[in-house]
């Protein structure tokens, strides 16, 4: 049969989930490879749900007060040396730019890896009074970092992806920012992209270069792996002293701005994939679906078929990103490719449905099928829609909660992440040396520190010291 | 007095046309420097036009059937070399990046310039039958290209743009398409720039490197200089052969695939600024305003005034981009702060207009004043900013015609330049020596033969032989 050959090939996911994950890739047609190494070229299918994402994401960070910048590309090799750790954090991982046209430059050229050094330059000249407070930009760009092993969407050589950068009178207003900026991430992704997460702050040793402190959602993908799917920072005053960022208060004094940064990047797309997917390919979520419904003609030449489904498309492109597929092949091969790129819905009509009056409405996420009569589908498709968007959310959930598990020993911890991998909660003392053993040991890391202040002992697992935090651990993309 | 301070601190533009520029970029804030050469740090006031005008162009690009996509940032240097005549015009003015990391790279990368080679990498690998034509894609990105002087948004190191790029069958098919493309671009200036332009294909000497030919459309700034304000290149199958670009036809033949791209960028905001400013600042189109309406709420520490400003701003925000002046600035300080900024209409409402049931609205453009009664506002500012939208079209339309010469004599040709900068309409034999020769004399280049087929003769102006073509020719950025 024609019609199974796109499933038939593409790998099983509990059989090789890295397989898997590029054949899906591959044949959703999200991505090309191209000659330049760890670089991806993003196809319209997949650029669409990037512009979906963009656009909800953008929203919400025009709401909440940002705005909307654009830095330079290149940061000179002594700007980006300005703050210590920042510099030792990303100088091994950049690309250089030596040479303009023919001509050596005086000084290299990194491409921009991130843009905390650039605002800064920036802020140190705008900023004067306490009037010009608080500065809450934001930029979508995309940035490089040298990575050695590359994978579609996962970690790349180039990566797109929005920084926002804000710098605020107290410190008090810079945590209020990294949290409330925290908080918006995490309710995008379960809102928008059905994605459950674990709101928490990263150890000293998993923070970001720079930052006092990083705060971090993390998701659970269907291997069991955690993904580190968006990230919030503090940095105190630590650059604005680096850059000489100082205002004039209301009393005349000078002072130090206090500093935020937060992103989230394309590496969303590959979490759609990996928490939604399944062998027929990917799931997507109404909100973030370039196609939201397709429609298939059954037995599209005989009289009226494709008529009663352009009709079909006028009416439902009002209510839902709608396309019809009236090309040449088997309905079959059809159903097949609309589940590959994981359309939410799929509506049949056939001659015997416009006799009866109704069509056939086929979920994505469940193959559930109901039969829905034609003067109801606009009501029906937005409510199938909704519906589809929350059970997805919360299959999710369940799926990571049934994968996480709870260790009170470094053999049980072991014993888990052999046979169950998933999040593990674990009590640990706060030491640098416990953690670094952990990872030693069994390759996990410290994935967050999560806010709700859950406990599940009081020894830490390793040390057998005091348990201080509960941690989420976990091997992670 | 304090009101007139913002205005004084900028040169006149009659005076000093440079100057007036760069003194209305820094002082509407749309752009800052940095520490990287020739690259501009585009602030919340800039990128917000850009956005605007990217909304407006995305939109008819998606309606004309293209899909947005991503390529890679990089170029290695032997895809560059692909294509000859490519290779040839950008080499020159490429940055190269030699390291990435500590390690020296095998082959150098260079930032794309512009993304022809990556589109045809990428074409080989997915165009395999004639089903698969067209391919009609963009791209949203920045480029690099080594400027030796740069002037924000005119000409920069870097600069934002989108790309087109697409694939056909005939060459019927490409040409149509590059014509297409053409006649969108010139539609938006005129439609949502408020920018007369005049279309047509550059001489061969002016054509992209690589492309068989080359359509432009050019605008008339202030200053009688022109700016090419947009292309768009038809390669015919050069680029298919160089990358071996083939497809299967219907009747089983293998067939090289023809191709097209298509430009604008952030440049078209020095268009905006130097086709429509005034000595007070910006004047900006409705259409791509950020701010298109600004309240400025006089005495306002007066009973009653602000809360009415406020309700207005709630009831005008339903039918345009509405901000509301409330800080605690003189009155004649806020008119000019939003009179540099180019917002479009300004309303007055003081404890006077309240009790009358009034308000008044400014005019950025002409200045004209209006008493509106509140019911009616909704109404007479929508009336307004349309109006607002068409007289700035007009304008510009009757400044760019007034600046448009003919000249039948090289004597003729210079005097004009010399006392009165704008275009010239001058007939051309074709030769590309005349061409030169023209340009050594005049430093004046020929902008384009229109599509209009008019003629002002029948001699050249240089050689006197047969005026095969009208040229507009002039100065330009």
């Amino acid at each position: 049969m024609k019609d199974k050959k796109l499933v038939e090939e593409i790998t099983s996911r509990d059989e090789d989930f890295a397989k898997w994950y590029t054949d899906i890739i591959k044949k959703a047609e999200l991505v090309d490879y191209s000659s330049v190494r760890g670089c991806m070229v993003i196809r319209p299918y997949g650029y669409g749900i990037w512009e979906l994402m963009q656009k909800e994401l953008d929203d919400r960070l025009k709401r909440t007060g940002h705005e909307n910048v654009y830095m330079p590309l290149f940061i000179p090799e002594g700007l980006l040396q300005k703050e210590k750790d920042h510099v030792e954090g990303f100088a091994p991982e950049v690309a250089w730019v030596t040479h303009g046209g023919e001509e050596e430059l005086a000084e290299r050229l990194c491409v921009r890896p991130t843009s905390e050094t650039l605002f800064c330059e920036h802020y140190a000249n705008i900023i004067h009074s306490y009037r010009d407070l608080p500065k809450l930009y934001n930029q979508w760009c995309s940035v490089v970092r040298w990575e050695k092993t590359t994978r579609p969407f996962l970690r790349t050589l180039e990566f797109l992806w929005q920084e926002g950068h804000t710098a605020h009178a107290t410190a008090k207003e810079a945590e209020e920012e990294t949290i409330r900026m925290l908080e918006v991430y995490a309710e995008f992704c379960e809102n928008v992209l059905a994605i459950p997460v674990i709101k928490g702050q990263k150890t000293e040793k998993e923070k970001f270069a720079g930052a006092k402190a990083t705060y971090t959602i993390e998701s659970l993908m269907h291997d069991g792996k955690a993904l580190q799917s968006g990230t919030s920072h503090n940095f105190g005053d630590g650059f604005a002293k680096a850059f000489e960022i100082q205002y004039q208060s209301k009393d005349g004094s000078l002072e130090y701005v206090h500093q935020t940064s937060w992103g989230v990047t394309t590496r969303l797309i590959g979490a759609l994939i990996m928490v939604h997917g399944d062998d027929s390919g990917l799931i997507l979520p109404p909100r973030v679906a370039p196609t939201q419904l397709v429609i298939i003609p059954i037995a599209q030449h005989k009289e009226g078929v494709l008529t009663k489904a352009m009709e079909l498309q006028a009416r439902l492109s009002k209510v839902a990103r709608v396309s019809l597929d009236d090309s040449d092949k088997m309905s079959g091969w059809k159903f097949s490719e609309s589940e590959m790129r994981g359309v939410p819905l799929r509506l049949e009509v056939g001659p015997k449905d416009i006799e009866k009056g109704q069509v056939v409405l086929v979920r994505r996420d469940t193959r559930e099928k109901t039969f829905v009569a034609m003067e109801e589908l606009e009501v029906r498709v937005q409510e199938l829609l909704q519906t589809i968007q929350q059970d997805m959310l919360e299959k999710a959930r369940t799926a990571r909660d049934e994968k996480t598990y709870v260790a009170h020993s470094l053999a049980e911890f072991e014993k888990i992440l052999e046979e169950t991998p998933g999040f593990i909660k674990a009590m640990w003392c706060g030491d640098r040396a416990c953690e670094e053993a952990i990872k030693e040991k069994t390759t996990a890391t410290a994935r967050c520190i999560p806010f709700t202040g859950e406990a599940v002992g009081d020894k830490c697992i390793c040390c057998g010291k005091e348990g201080k935090h509960l941690v989420y651990w976990g091997k992670a993309y």
